[in-house]
């Protein structure tokens, strides 16, 4: 019998949950507040001026028109009824059998106000064009700027959080600022220039083995990231930074990426959740007590080996297809064997011919790292036509030293907020 | 001896002067509220998702990079002191001993407050984005609207001004509703959509050969746009159009094409000014008066053969060039005879192998006048990169028929204002 399937969240789950069900002869009903999946791993590069935010963006309905049975809702998720099996979105209502809910997480600032309030992070596509608008405002502010000390603060920048996202943000930035706007603004002292990575534990990319963690440290340093260990942001303004010993520094721009937490509909679920937010679920990635609601991606909590299944694409992507896969063994009257996560390694860039990587129990780091890195975020991009805008970007960059999109395309308030 | 110059506005008009100028010698100063050129003919693409908008800008920098002598001043011009000789911005003061001005024109909405409230222009890059993103949310608004007049008033689209730029609008938007949009729509019956193209006189394209104006409507009619001739649009609301008949169109998109004016700055320069706010100059495009003071571009007002010369980017381009060498010419103690405009023709595209164009006295229609207009524009697009970009684009979107850049960017307010 013909069921209705609502998946929540175009994201790198939800889609792949979308292309597991298409064509079954099932009522596929796709979601999102936004109209495009969202390629996040490649958002700092649009911030740092490398991408534009189009090439790592890609149209549902360009997507759906290829799968069979499926249409697309345009709206913010307001409610989630599991007793009448109703999702409330602020552009109407969808009637589900099945639901499928990978709405990811948003980002993290644990209480602290300030920070929130004077900070950026990268969540949404539109994050990546306001602080790529920042960063170049801030430059243009510092060449009109007579005092040498407030001019350093417009060319320092401060990043929190020494996971893939900052590590491969500080790369990006300390490299936009040394190869190009360096002969963007021949009347600024660009060396000048700052950019701070702090971490609060002792190391940077806490998933990797020890010799990555260290190569990842030597790298940056050598690219004169200041990388500061043990340390904490505890308060921000609009011209500075404070850590956890009083140490201020003067600074324009903070950038967040210290922490994540579930989307805020894991709230209304009905379970209690657990770290970052997210939703307990069963082995077969159920909403306990609702086989007919699975949750997956960020937002779900599921421990394999006794430890959390880290919030990343791959374990979306995986949990994604297993949930589609999930439901049409369901209606074939069969079960699947518990949802299990094969870990096929991470990575992270630090800049040109720079990478680290883990895959098969062998760690690469490096020129052959940084090429597997750039192959697979090709591979993974989709739209055809957004892998070779990406790769031309790519190429001009790594030949020319080049980022053509540095442009100001909007006047925005100093500060995001 | 080294003479400063201050270039306001990086249009056509003035990156034409500042090359002539570079590496002259003389203190250069390029100003610019954006930090980018932006090559206006295609922005109309944008706003029907057929460019990313980064694909043509050019960074001023990255320009002067290759300019010797010239710097960049990032700011909007709040006056200009002729007697003392400086520009004020509000990001410094620029003082000069020769001026080159061509912040070019804004939108004419002739006084008409309801229709300047209710309709989109395409003037600043960021118009591009706002009026692509209005166009599909309309779409997706459409969608969830049960009443079917409402539906389709979402779904019609007025467009005012039969001058090239809302020519290639109209026929670039109904390609995007039949070729891109029918697939992805297949609730709606996009058949009912509506492109409305209204224009004051008796003739579309008034510049062009009769000949090349009768192809233009009847090409335009067998697109299914509706062309409404001697007719004007008198006033507007959030829902509706209303006609000087008093006709009434329900339509959430009111596209307004049909007059341009000079650039506010040409009312501070102490002349009287002539037909759209423009500042009549001297044979030698020079201000009355102050022979230091260049006048270029849509805010200059010069007849050739008793007709004034056209607002469009081959006069500035012209006139920029010239502006340069002049000042050259004054400094080696000679001078250029009379600005004299050469007309290399004139062209618009209507839509696929479709376009008209006039050069060398001669007539070209269909597939080979848009030939040339595709490899013309490729030509005077600035950056290697974008060139390619936008190639890319255009065969993606002839072979595939798939326009990519269709993303709701922002969830901007239902109409602009």
């Amino acid at each position: 019998m013909k069921k209705r399937v609502a998946i929540i969240g175009m994201g790198f789950g939800g889609i792949r949950a979308a292309r597991a069900l298409a064509g079954s002869g099932h009522d596929i009903v796709l979601a999102d507040r936004n109209n495009y999946h969202l390629f996040q791993p490649l958002l700092y590069q649009v911030a740092t001026a490398g991408l534009e935010q189009e090439s790592i963006a890609h149209s549902v309905r360009a997507m759906a028109r290829h799968w069979p049975g499926t249409r697309f809702h345009l709206g913010e998720v307001t409610g989630i009824d599991l007793d009448t099996r109703e999702v409330r979105t602020d552009n109407g209502i969808i009637p589900y059998d099945y639901l499928v809910i990978g709405a990811g997480s948003c980002t993290n600032f644990f209480g602290l106000d300030s920070v929130e309030q004077h900070s950026f992070d990268l969540k949404e596509l539109a994050d990546g064009e306001s602080l790529r608008n920042h960063i170049l405002t801030a430059f243009e502010r510092a060449v009109n700027e007579p005092d040498l000390s407030r001019r350093r603060a417009l060319m320092t920048f401060v990043i929190v959080g020494g996971g893939p996202t900052g590590v491969e943000f500080a790369g990006a930035l300390v490299e936009l600022i040394q190869f190009v706007l360096a002969k963007d603004y021949p009347e600024l002292s660009v060396h000048a220039a700052r950019v701070v990575l702090v971490e609060a534990t002792d190391r940077l990319l806490a998933a990797m083995p020890e010799k990555l963690r260290t190569y990842t440290l030597r790298k940056l340093r050598s690219m004169s990231v200041e990388v500061l260990l043990n340390a904490r942001v505890v308060d921000a303004g609009p011209e500075r930074v404070v850590l956890h010993d009083g140490a201020v520094i003067p600074a324009h721009t903070l950038f967040w990426s210290a922490g994540v937490k579930a989307s805020p509909l894991s709230s209304g679920l009905g379970v209690t959740p657990k770290a970052g937010g997210r939703v307990p679920v069963q082995p077969d990635l159920t909403l306990p007590g609702h086989p007919e609601v699975f949750v997956i991606g960020d937002m779900a909590y599921l421990e394999q080996d006794g430890v959390a299944l880290p919030m990343t694409a791959p374990v979306a992507m995986q949990m994604g297809s297993y949930a589609g896969k999930a439901i049409l063994a369901r209606e074939a009257g069969t079960n699947l064997s518990p949802f299990m996560y094969r870990d096929k390694g991470s990575m992270a860039t630090i800049g040109r011919n720079a990478a680290v990587a883990t895959a098969f129990g062998l760690n690469f780091r490096g020129y052959l790292a940084w090429l597997v890195w750039l192959l697979l975020h090709l591979y993974y991009l989709i739209g055809f036509r957004n892998r070779i805008v990406v790769m031309l970007n790519w190429v001009w960059y790594y030949w020319f030293h080049e980022r053509q999109v540095r442009l100001i395309t909007r006047r925005e308030a100093g500060q995001r907020h």
